[in-house]
């Protein structure tokens, strides 16, 4: 049992832009259940002026009122769930103003210029400030003290964990991976499109933007700055009837260095997060979790390792990354507030 | 933010019993994160010898033990989630010990031998203490400082909640119920049978015990025991497929007297779980929390009400429910350790 | 083996309009198959100028042109898949003409512009034909040589099969009749509405249009037409994250005459496509075929049956039975084309 | 309108073996509506003495006995779908009655005790005769007149469709390739196993067998015999939450000779079955036909290109294919009682 003392002067007021979508919701739901953070201002884009409990029934506290995606001056902290292009301008004014922020959008994800260019045809409306945002991937990248974060994308954080230190290490060859990955429905967010129908999501897989995915640069650039070498990534996303859930399979050429298996464990080794395990991860066993799963099988008739990671993609690959760097940005524990354990079935 | 100092010497010592199945691994997730309960034994049937990473890898602590499902001396706490039939020793030998007990099986759920008998073929190895047990449904039924509860079954505990209130204010026949129930696959717990394969239960609906399921006799319990009248139920359940969640449709004559949307609203004005609303409740809103959502329509042609109450068939439905009871049971606050925000997607 | 002459100058040429929806494309492809109707015109809306492959990749032959949803006079025999509202004028059109019309939609199934008005609020623009339309539920109603066939609802189809023999022999009781139906998405259509997202509709049910859908007095027409009695059903949809099949579960009162079952088996003996069994039918036994399954259980205690019957919406509940209609109408065999094996899983 | 004149004499008298399966149940349906063959005996495992309704109540004529899985002489023409192991024994016995067979499973698919061993503990009972059976995917290999065929897996059915027309003409290196493959749960089979449990599948995906799936021997051997070089491939099958379907998605690096896109429909230019198609193939396009669709996208960085094929895996994977080979072996056209309109959604 705990005793405890309740002092919500020291919470950090905190505005959730973007709220009405999934990553939002799962934001909101995390935030009110950690203690050093006070949500006091949600936004929204088509649903503000409404309330909470119109875009999120399953969440307490509905009657909560949604203003607009906009500059929150009362607040200490943002967390910002917009869609790709909406988050510059937010993002480069709340710096301005001294507000803490992590980006959970693509915006300022990219290094610089040149690599944003490779990514999206317009051009980046504060290229110089690219490189003082921090990618917020805390196993990889430190983010600690840090006043802007990017959050990464799902893909490229499933990719990252399972081969981020195998690279670093010098154990599998910079060119020639094959990435193909597996995601849940959720992770093309909330849009209304056809596509996302469940009578054209259910019952079959497919992959889509094969050979042209935004997330490849992400992926090479976190690869690249891990190792400081050239990475190449062949990347192929998939669509899998399920609500959540990543599965990234990693095929890479060994260099003969080293074990990868023991690789990675040393490298997750005080990790709360990472768990190397030795037999396929599944997204199950981590869904409602910011558990990531890590498993490496080397194929010697090749001289290839396939390295999986699994992960929920709205928690370690959204919502629960952006909290867990948001810890590490103000001196929390890096796990406060975050589940390790998931649900089933 | 929360200063707190941790007490652990007052901490429950518990016990989970049957801790491999879909229940008792909520359990364990919600106990794990409450701070009032502290787990120090896990027994399992098949698996005993193992660990709970074997059948749980969803879990924080997968190391730990798993022992045999029998009598643990050295808690203050038990609960049982048992298949039909293994409760009924334990739960009488725990007793003894002075150990208290919430079991979420059916052995104690009916309050006398001739109801028993009514739902089950072979007697009741402890007929004379079936009197002892209290239903465990707090928002219609008191468990404050009992000893022993039985937990109500999943769909009792839709159908109960949903017109429970309405019959016992005399706003509707206790004769005439018909109570259509959809349940999630997870309510059929975690056994091998073939027809629970995915290929078998995937994109289909049945019915099932159609006119002989053994939640008809508790249901009709629970309607007496509120109302002070013989209620008389049809009840069909239905197989749905999805992991989790139960929505029960029940449709029963109007009296005349008051409004049963007004009725419910009063009836759990006070109740921290149970929210009624003004639309069609869907599970997908309660799953993930120990919320019921309950709301009623009105056929002026039939003077019928169509009232309908969705739930977390493994929260709200069993281990959520359990542990509701057992705050109560020791003292605690009723929500404590509970989450009242579901997950979506 | 078949030795088969071909001779296309028997076909009869026929339009499908409304070819891009889930029940259009059914058309289709049953209508490939079958030698007794020849597709010469596809109809769209908002496909209108493309290909069939844009619409439906699952079907052979995508390169066939899709034209508008008007008047096509070179036909001999068109099937209108339309949305609500949209064939009363096409259909009075395709009259005039002489060409034999199938509407799979609503808007001449009810037989009087009083009923009209009880379901929709604006009135009918040719309420003197709505009685020159046969209702066709070819097991109940006699379509053979009508040149006007509405075809009827998917909900009210399984109501009907399961209850409407059963209320023509006196069976049960015209009053106090409970219908809780559960249907696949595609029964939706398959238009853009954020609440079948695959993310909103997987894992979870709902009911909706609760005591105000418009397929109730459709179904009390049915009841009345069959029995000359005035029928009242409180009638509760609900979704279930499937693509297809519906099940309806349907509560009545027992007059006291007769055995359910055998008056159902009685009834249906000589068709091709209802089978009475003795167990729970399942949705999954039906998609894919134009079968319906029934089934009968009687609850003594409060001297009602529960009457359940299982079809694949798009099939039976909607293109399977049209091509029935279809065939009676021009003096085909009843089960031409059409399916009796589903598939599975 | 076709005139057709019934030949049943001509029709050949054929067994389906393993007819309880998944598999066994689509060749039932598929062969009920061929004209060329007359299924006159089923044979089944546990349910040997019962009738075909008791495991496929989908299907049509579901008071056919379910004989035992051994020995049929009255027929001139066998399928055999059962466990590997169970056919080796009865394939050669039906071979010396003089029996024309197609065996659905693994027993005679690998040419040669060598690589039989490579996938198999135990050695081939009749190592002599695997020579004498010709691998049964019609589009690459040749099985005209033949009167054994070993029908390929699901997994090197899409595999060698998306890549042996590009190795065997020399635009893909045999090394290096990459197969991450994604099936739908039937393509385990219908066997009891708590991971195919709905509660255990539902809402998640999983690499299994990584690195050691007995398919692999099964494609380099196939890639062989297209090619004359001896490959490799780094094989990675995945386990989908879907009744049925299969996506290969294939990765190898491009020699530099041709456009493989062109070279894929050059080389299916004249299969009624497999369609080149420009965009991603959806499993869903393919689920109830005996299509493939495949397509290439090269990825210009790394040189490799990207071929991808989607079937279902019961009917070009398994029973499809199978009628297709038997069509061949006996002189009908290949296309004879199989779909190319498949149903969604």
């Amino acid at each position: 049992m705990r005793i405890c003392v309740y002092s919500p002067s020291m919470s950090i007021r905190t505005a959730v832009l973007g709220a009405s979508g999934y990553a939002g919701g799962e934001l909101v739901r995390l935030l009110d259940s950690h203690d050093g953070f006070d949500v006091v201002f949600l936004g929204a884009h088509s649903h503000a002026g409404g309330v909470l409990g119109d875009v999120h029934p399953q969440l307490e506290g509905g009657d909560r009122p949604l203003g607009s995606n906009e500059l929150v001056k009362e607040v200490e902290f943002a967390f910002l769930a917009l869609p790709h292009g909406s988050s510059a301008s937010l993002g480069h004014q709340l710096r301005q103003e001294g507000v803490k922020v992590v980006d959970l959008g693509s915006d300022y994800r990219l290094d610089s210029a040149a690599r944003y260019g490779e990514a999206y045809p317009s051009p980046h409306p504060f290229p110089d400030e690219l490189a003082d945002w921090r990618y917020g991937l805390p196993e990889l990248f430190d983010v600690k003290g840090a006043t802007a974060v990017a959050s990464p994308g799902c893909y490229p954080t499933a990719v990252l964990l399972a081969v981020g230190p195998l690279l670093a290490q010098g154990l599998i060859e910079p060119q020639g991976i094959v990435a193909d990955c597996l995601s849940g429905v959720s992770g093309a967010g909330r849009a209304l499109a056809a596509e996302f129908l469940f009578g054209e999501v259910a019952d079959g897989v497919r992959a889509y933007a094969v050979g042209r995915h935004r997330h490849r640069p992400e992926i090479e650039m976190g690869l690249e700055q891990l190792s400081g070498k050239q990475a190449t990534v062949t990347f192929t996303p998939h669509l899998v009837p399920m609500p959540r859930g990543l599965l990234a399979t990693v095929t890479a050429s060994l260099t003969g260095e080293g074990d990868p298996g023991e690789a990675l464990a040393h490298a997750y080794r005080e990790s709360p997060f990472v768990e190397v395990i030795d037999r396929p991860p599944q997204t199950r066993w981590t869904v409602g979790s910011n558990k990531a799963l890590v498993a490496a099988v080397v194929d010697r008739r090749q001289n290839f390792v396939i390295a999986q990671c699994a992960i929920d993609n709205l928690l370690k690959g959204a919502a629960g990354q952006a909290v867990q760097a948001a810890n590490l940005m103000v001196g929390y524990d890096e796990a406060d507030g975050l589940p390790r354990s998931g649900w089933m079935p």
